[in-house]
């Protein structure tokens, strides 16, 4: 019997530049990108961590603008589809226009689980410039299944050529893996991605959930390298779908020797999961709920954990950071009654 | 409905102490067993990484004698069983009489998966001094369900407290563990404990299958710490069981701090997976085997890589260590012709 085929698509330019601090050198992005692409990975990713346009100073400032490590990448990626992450809000349509310019071919339009529709202008635009378009749905552990389905269908109705569904806060456990992605698969005709954090040390537990569900494309860094706990280890997982008997079409000791001469050097510090990236995994909450959180636990003398708990039980959303202080008073008026 | 409860066995002071070079120190073993303790672990287990009586030349020299380790752990653990394991042949009777003057409560007696018969003289005396005795099978993966129950059953018949089923070279995938596991289920009466390594990744998830398809014993270390890519993070697992509804009697915060309080500080290297451990989870092989195929390798110009997957492919087990070079020239061979 012929090997399901599963493309990989690798993320170390892009959600691992949170874990350099957006550092990333244009020597640095053409020998990742160029041994990536030639150990055989499908789409390889690269932008500022949160998208392109994400450098500022409220996200943190690239040091080397993205469309210069896109160009350059564009110089050495032959195979694989050179990719741009876009949040609308923070990147516009002129910006991935700028992107496809310098060399990229695909765009990945991501938005919160709910709001898959201040994607579509986006995902349109894409697509009337010949760009492959991925209509990705972060935060999906916060969204029933039936929800999920309805969101992926309004990135289905603009043309998306694959749906992403994202488990950015590392929450979910494979059942929820299994729900979410059977129900897309029972649902839309065209392929599905995953995208997983190891926040509960199950990011490639989970990918192989996802796979096995039906999915086809599976993302990945090297090394993990990635915000929080990191994500779904490239190599890792390109070695336990071999052992299972996907075709990944990756080399399996290129990307291993990618990830141990080229990306493990560069790392700032190595991918474990801590308490602070164990508990954001375990509340299912943001990973900038962190520094906010521990600022009011010290304002109002309360375990921090206690907070993200409770920002996690009321499904508080990036962008609402202003109420964690309101959080963390209504919880600390709880404790001295 | 009432929780099912499963029961976490901490072996930070005994696998962990490979990751270390076997260099606890009374202060650090009493600070981690004393903060295991505190927080509701049920079995503590304390030993040289290869069994009490391990320390030698040939598998690596304690730094503190384990005796005196383990005298000065039973001080501090009040509520926990502290635990030593012993693998036939490294240590005897003897060894296992001396760790009950010491303190030990509980032993668990391991052998290779297919040689449960040669524990059987150690189970039986451990029973007659009072202590618990657990049967402990390496290198699962190598046996089919069936061997797995015929092997388990020659402990049940001299009396264990329970089998432990270890994933010793961190090779399975959650299926593997749930054949296994379940196998188990439906043939013994006595529980069942599941030990994992995380060479594929997969070590939590593994975890959580053995303990849905019944085991109610887990083998943990904080932060992970253990031989090659390391055991089952503690934490993490028990965070997890929590979410999923489990009760481990362990307190969540208090298990955090101790890992990254007392244990990390010690750690003298992160618990990564790299190229070396991942390759050993991919081909299922000893750890032991390593350093061996390495210098194999550089004598007939091989990729390691290879040979460690042939080993693997052989059945190759702890103790055929010479026949490594035997390999590699049949490979070699084979290249040449």
């Amino acid at each position: 019997m012929e090997k399901r085929k599963i493309k990989i698509v690798d993320t170390t330019l892009r959600d691992g530049s949170h874990a350099v601090s957006h550092s990333f050198t244009v020597e640095q992005a053409t020998a990742i990108a160029g041994g990536l692409d030639k150990v055989g990975v499908s789409l390889i990713e690269l932008s500022h961590g949160d998208g392109i346009a994400g450098s500022s100073i409220n996200y943190g400032m690239s040091k080397v603008p993205e469309m210069e490590l896109l160009r350059a990448a564009s110089k050495v990626v032959k195979n694989a589809k050179l990719t741009v992450l876009l949040l609308p809000g923070i990147g516009t349509i002129e910006d991935l226009q700028q992107a496809k310019d310098n060399g990229a071919q695909a765009v990945r339009v991501a938005t919160h689980v709910t709001e898959a529709d201040i994607a579509i202008q986006h995902i349109k635009y894409a697509k009337s410039i010949g760009m492959m378009a991925v209509g990705f749905l972060m935060m999906s552990h916060m969204a029933s299944p039936e929800k999920i389905v309805e969101q992926a269908k309004i990135f289905v109705d603009c043309g998306a050529d694959y749906i992403n569904l994202a488990d950015s806060a590392g929450h979910m456990v494979p059942d929820d893996v299994r729900a979410r992605i059977s129900a897309l698969k029972n649902s839309i005709e065209i392929p599905i991605g995953f995208h997983s954090h190891n926040n509960l040390g199950l990011s490639v537990a989970n990918s192989i959930a996802a796979v096995e569900e039906g999915a086809s494309y599976v993302d990945v860094t090297c090394r993990g390298l990635g915000a929080g706990a990191g994500n779904t280890q490239n190599e890792v997982l390109c070695a336990v779908l071999d052992r299972l008997g996907y075709d990944t079409g990756v080399d399996l000791y290129g990307i291993m020797d990618v990830a141990e001469e080229i990306v493990e050097p560069i790392m700032q510090r190595p991918q474990i999961v801590n308490t602070a990236s164990l508990m954001l995994g375990y509340a299912g909450v943001y990973s900038s709920f962190l520094l906010h959180t521990y600022r009011a636990a010290e304002k109002f003398h309360l375990n921090p954990r206690d907070i993200l708990v409770e920002l996690g039980r009321r499904g508080m959303v990036g962008g609402q950071e202003d109420m964690i202080i309101d959080v963390a008073f209504e919880l600390s008026q709880q404790k001295t009654r």
